[in-house]
């Protein structure tokens, strides 16, 4: 997965379990799309220090997801959800009554709510 | 939600981030179905002791989950599977050719994969 679609996940998942100063520079810099500069003078700490933090931060909550694999879970139902779906999609709307088509349409609903 | 079953998925979800010891504790309790007393025993502390460190754990338990909501989010998307399912279960077998049967039976097993 790319690296920084991965970062938002494990932030969405584990950020809660962040102090607020890490949750802060994280938000700035991936968030709010500071340079490591930018939120030095921001801060009043070094562009070093800032480096450091978000280091740690990213290393923090890849050590949550290396023991819980919570992400791991949750992107499996994803691709679960998304496998049923594309079976759904390919059924011919030739091929069903109005009624089952009205059912098919209801549980591809659900499946979007989830897949949103 | 019944209190244990709700503890189990707790256990499932955050288990990984207590310390050896609580484990060891929660799971002598929950899942061998040792008494107090005997876990007391077994680790030579006092029933009291083993009975604050429980109560402790759960508290750990149910701190991360007030945080995280990560078992309400993945109960939500059970639901919806369940719901997925009951509706696809709810097509008349009579109103669908062979081709569909067997897509919606396929998007059945995938769902039942994930709520077993």
């Amino acid at each position: 997965m790319e690296e920084l679609l991965k970062l938002t996940l494990l932030y969405d998942f584990y950020g809660e379990l962040l102090t607020e100063k890490q949750k802060q520079v994280y938000e700035l810099h991936y968030q709010n799309d500071l340079s490591l500069s930018e939120i030095g003078q921001e801060l009043s700490i070094s562009r070093q220090a800032v480096r450091d933090q978000l280091k740690r931060t990213e290393k923090i909550l890849m050590d949550y997801e290396e023991k819980l694999s919570l992400v791991e879970r949750f992107l499996e139902h994803k691709e679960a959800i998304r496998q049923m779906k594309d079976i759904l999609d390919s059924i011919e709307p030739s091929e069903i009554s109005p009624v089952t088509a009205k059912s098919i349409a209801k549980v591809k609903r659900i499946a979007d709510d989830i897949l949103s």
